[in-house]
C-alpha cells in the first residue's frame, strides 16, 4: 500500500524554465524525502524594458510517505 | 533563487468574506513564516432560515521557504 | 439517507456583492425549504459613465429534500 | 448590430476588493468609452507579517464599439 | 473561527477505488489530526496483460487546525 | 421533438458511492418522472477518527419533459 | 431587486442546432415564465450510416422569478 | 518572426449565430488590420415570450502585428 | 457489454459549421465503422480581408467496436 | 526513448463502474498491445423506473508503442 | 492605486519556445509601455516530414497603465 | 474539404522537454502520415535523489487524412 503526498511550490531562475524546475526540485528535496516527480502547472516570465529578467514555474511535487 | 510553497486553507467568519480571509491569513501565519499572498479559490455561505450564518473562503496561500 | 437539490439563481443589488447574496438567498427561501448553503459561481458589475450601478452574483443554492 | 470589445485589467486597493473594482473601472473609463460591465475573474491579497496589505482583482471589462 | 488545511495525497490498492480511499485516509490520519473529509480528484488504474493490477486515487484531504 | 431537463442533486450513504447513487436516483424519481440517466459530478467522503463515515455524490440527473 | 433562476434543458431537432434551440426555448416557456435568455453549453449530433440524424443542444435557460 | 494579438469581441444578430460572427469579424476589421481568424468562445440567445430575439457570440479574434 | 472508442477529428467547410460537421462525419465513416455520434469541441473561422473564408470544427467522434 | 499513445474508450456494465472499467480494459487489450493504464474521465448511469440499469465509464487508455 | 492591462499575443520562432517568448515580449514592448510580465497560456509546434519547423507560444502579457 | 485527426501521445527524454517533443513527433511520424502540428498538453519530470532523471510531455498530434 503506497501513499504519496502532493505539494505545490513556485521556483524562479534567471536562466530558463528547466533551470527553475531543477532548482525547485533540488530545494524541495532538502526538506522532503522520497520525491518521485513533479508536474508543471504554470510558466511565467518577469519582464523589464522588454527583456525577460526571470523564468518562474509553479510545480506540483509528488513525494512518497515512508 | 527563490522557492515558495503553496498551501490550501479554508477559513470561516460570521461577518464577511474579507473577514474570513483576514482571519485565515492571520491564523496561517502563526504556523507558516514568509506568507506573501493568497488567492481566493472559492466563496461559500452557510444558510439557516433564509439568512446567512457564515461566510467561508478556500484560499491558496503562498509562503517563501527560507 | 439525505438527498439535497442544487439550483442556480442570479441576484443583483446596488449595494455590494454580499448584499446581492443576502437578498438572493432570502428570495429563494420564500419558495424553497431547507436551504443549507450557497456557492458563489460568478461575480459581475454593471457600469454606467465609469461608475458601478449594480453588483450581480450567480449562486448555486443547496436545499435538502424533505 | 452591436459589437462590444472585452479587455482584461488588474486593479489593486488597500481597502477592499469592491474598492479595487471601483477604481479599476473608473481608471479604465478614462481611456475606454462605452464600458457596460465587468466580470471578476480573480481575487488575490498581498500579505506582510500576517496582515493583508492590498486587495487585487483581475477584471474582464466589456465596452461597446461606437 | 475555524481554519482548515487541505492537502493532496495519492493512494493505491489492489482491491478497489474505495479501498484505496480508506487506506489513504487512514494512513494520512496517522500524521494529520482533525481530518474531516476528502474529495476524490482523480481515479486511475494500472494494467498488465489486459487486467487491472491496482486502483489509484488522488484525494484532497481537509483537516481542521487546532 | 424531445426536451429534457437536468437537475443537480446530492446524495449520501454509509455504504459506498454506488449505494449513494442508487438512493439518490430512487429518491429523485419519487418527485421527477422520466429520469433517463445521471452523471457523477463529484465524489466526497466524510471522515471521523481516520475512518470513512459516509460517501457523498453530486449527481446531474436528466429527465424527459412529457 | 431582481432574482433569476437558471435551469438546464436538453433539446433535439432533425433540422439544425438553431432549430433545436428554438424548440427547446419554446417548450420550456410553456412551463416557465419570464425566460430572458439561454446559453449554449454543449452541441452534439447523432449519426447513422455516416449521416447526421439529429442535432442536440444542452442549454442553460435563465428566467426571472416574479 | 510573426507576432499576433488576440482580442475578445461580442457580436449580436437577429438572424443566426453565423450572421453574428460575420458581422462581428467585419466590424472588427474596420479598426484592426491583419485579422487571420476567430474562435467561438460562447453562444447565447436573448428570449422574449418564448421566442428567440437575438443570437449573441463571444469571439476571440487573432490579428497579425505589422 | 458495449465498448466504444472516441477519436478526435478536425473538419473544414466554406459553407457553414454544420456543413463542416456533415463532411467530417461522412469522411470519418469511410474509415470508421459504427459511428454513433459526435460532440462539437471547438468552432473557429478563417478570415481574409474582413470576410469569413472557412468554418472549422473540432469533433469528438464516438464509434462502437464490433 | 519511450512513446505511448492515449486513446479514449467508453465501456458499459450492468454490475458496477469497476466492472465496466475491467471489461473496457480487457476488450481494448484485444486490439491494443502494451496497455499500461487508464484514467477514469467520466462516470454515468442509465436509469429506468427509478432504478439503475447500467454503469458507463469514459476511459483514457495509455499503451506503449513498440 | 495601480491598474494594469492584460493582452494576449501569439509568437513563433524556429529555435525554441523560450526564444518565441523572448521575441514576443520584445515585439510587444515596441508598442506597449510598462510590460511587467507574461504568462504562457499555450505551447504548440508546427511539423513537416516528422521534424519540428517552428515553436509557437500564446502569451498573456501584463503591462501597467501610466 | 480537409479532415484531420488528432491523437494523443506521451514521449519522454533524459535531455529536455523540447527533446521529448522532437522524439515524440518523429516516432509518431513513422506510423502516421501528414502530421501538421502538435499541442503540448502536459509537462512532467521524474525525480530521483532530488535530481531530474527524465522530462515527459503529453502531446496532441494533428495529422491530415489523405
Amino acid at each position: 500500500m503506497t501513499v504519496a503526498k502532493v505539494t505545490e511550490i513556485t521556483a524562479e531562475s534567471t536562466e530558463s524554465f528547466e533551470d527553475a524546475i531543477r532548482q525547485g526540485v533540488q530545494r524541495a528535496s532538502e526538506t522532503l524525502h522520497g520525491i518521485r516527480g513533479a508536474w508543471v502547472k504554470e510558466q511565467k516570465v518577469r519582464v523589464e524594458n522588454g527583456a525577460i529578467t526571470s523564468y518562474r514555474v509553479d510545480l506540483k511535487v509528488t513525494f512518497v510517505l515512508d
